[in-house]
């Protein structure tokens, strides 16, 4: 049993679980909570940190059964964890290797694109959102909130085991590809010409979505296949980026149903 | 100018902002920034407090003629302050008084019922896209997050001066209130028979919500007209409430429009 916070191994889940070039350096990333690790795919866990007190319900070594595993004294545990009331199981996983390549090989899907999502817990729900409205994937530029952050981890809800992802340097041009395999890309904006629900996404369809307080940046936007807005009464500005997300996805998920 | 933090009206503010029953007791309640400020109804404006430094600048003060404000020092500000960046301007707001039958007497409306959402965070994006979709109003059961919170005040970007709410000790006694005024109520439910974009909402329609971890209590869910489910795809348990909310605000919008 580790005992002490300055343990190597507590030192890196905590180096793991704050800051995001570690993560990439080690090409890991650490989860929390059991249900986390219940979903995990097998072949991604590297490894398993249990507290003390997490070992002693007999439920939880049956679920540990087969796995190799570290313990943690709790108040090591309590010290690395990033929530305030630990489950007492901790995974560090590794990144999985999505190749964009294979994904565009099939036609029709329906996909998200993000410019500069900066808050974590949107990035979070855009992809439980999108993995409930059936999307095939999610593309980032390098300037969105990193996906392997804590708080988007939790936010995602287990969606990020499940909806593949990329990350891109070019958005526009990764955008220009997405074009070229037939894939029509949809900008959420203010100024779109034609309310969100009335293109036809049961083609392969892109939700381009901006940042939170700037949205779209001119050059972005002007990538993009149309403009579509959503309505919105009263003297708001704007909807919450995840929800117009969530509002366009589920749009999609409705005309594809019928 | 007020310098020191233990001034009355500082520690007022303090206390406005931290605690629920202290807001009810004085019924104000306290928004920060320069957008609360310029959207606050001025009928309802009970005082305004800026930053020396907000002071400064012309554009405020000439934001600010026509009203009398107290000015704190920056420090005293800070304090103050329930955001780590302030804008050097809060105002304590009276609260609003609603009064449900009114609202009920036009038919047609479109209206949100939650029971026991407990993230602020939530709470408020529900009024930020309740506005935006344009129902008439929010109904709560006691046990959901306090509206005033400064947390949920911040997301509501505003609606939360322009959506009308209502606080309810008997949920059940006001669903059976709406419903014996032509509003049919729909609740979110993973046990829906049939799917949300199924029904026709372009009746008197409220949409009933629960608990974030939980759903809605057995005896809520009943006392609803039908359940209806948004379809999930991949492993998914639930969409976040505010998400699902947004959903169903946005099918029925969609509906209203044709």
């Amino acid at each position: 049993m580790i005992t002490s916070t300055s343990n190597p191994q507590v030192k890196n889940i905590m180096l793991l679980l704050k800051k995001s070039r570690a993560r990439y350096q080690q090409q890991l990333y650490a989860v929390e909570g059991i249900r986390m690790f219940r979903e995990a795919p097998e072949d991604l866990i590297d490894r398993i940190y249990v507290s003390e007190s997490f070992l002693k319900t007999e439920a939880h070594r049956k679920e540990l059964e087969g796995h190799t595993f570290e313990v943690l004294s709790d108040p090591v545990f309590l010290r690395v964890s990033d929530t305030k009331t630990p489950q007492g199981i901790l995974c560090l996983m590794k990144m999985p290797d999505y190749s964009l390549e294979s994904f565009l090989k099939e036609p029709g899907g329906l996909w998200l694109i993000l410019e500069n999502i900066q808050d974590p817990g949107n990035l979070g729900t855009m992809f439980r959102t999108g993995e409930g409205a059936g999307i095939r994937g999610i593309i980032m530029d390098e300037h969105t909130a990193d996906i392997y952050n804590p708080k988007t981890i939790r936010s995602t809800m287990g969606a990020v085991y499940r909806v593949p992802f990329f990350v891109t340097g070019d958005l526009a041009e990764t955008i220009r590809h997405l074009k070229d395999h037939q894939i029509r890309v949809y900008a959420a904006h203010l100024e779109g010409s034609v309310f969100y629900d009335e293109p036809d996404y049961r083609r392969g369809t892109a939700f381009l979505i901006g940042n939170e307080g700037n949205g779209l940046t001119e050059p972005i936007a002007a990538a993009a296949d149309s403009y579509v807005k959503i309505p919105m009464g009263g003297q708001l500005e704007s909807l919450n980026a995840a929800m117009a997300a969530g509002i366009l996805m589920y749009e999609a998920n409705r005309q594809r149903r019928r």
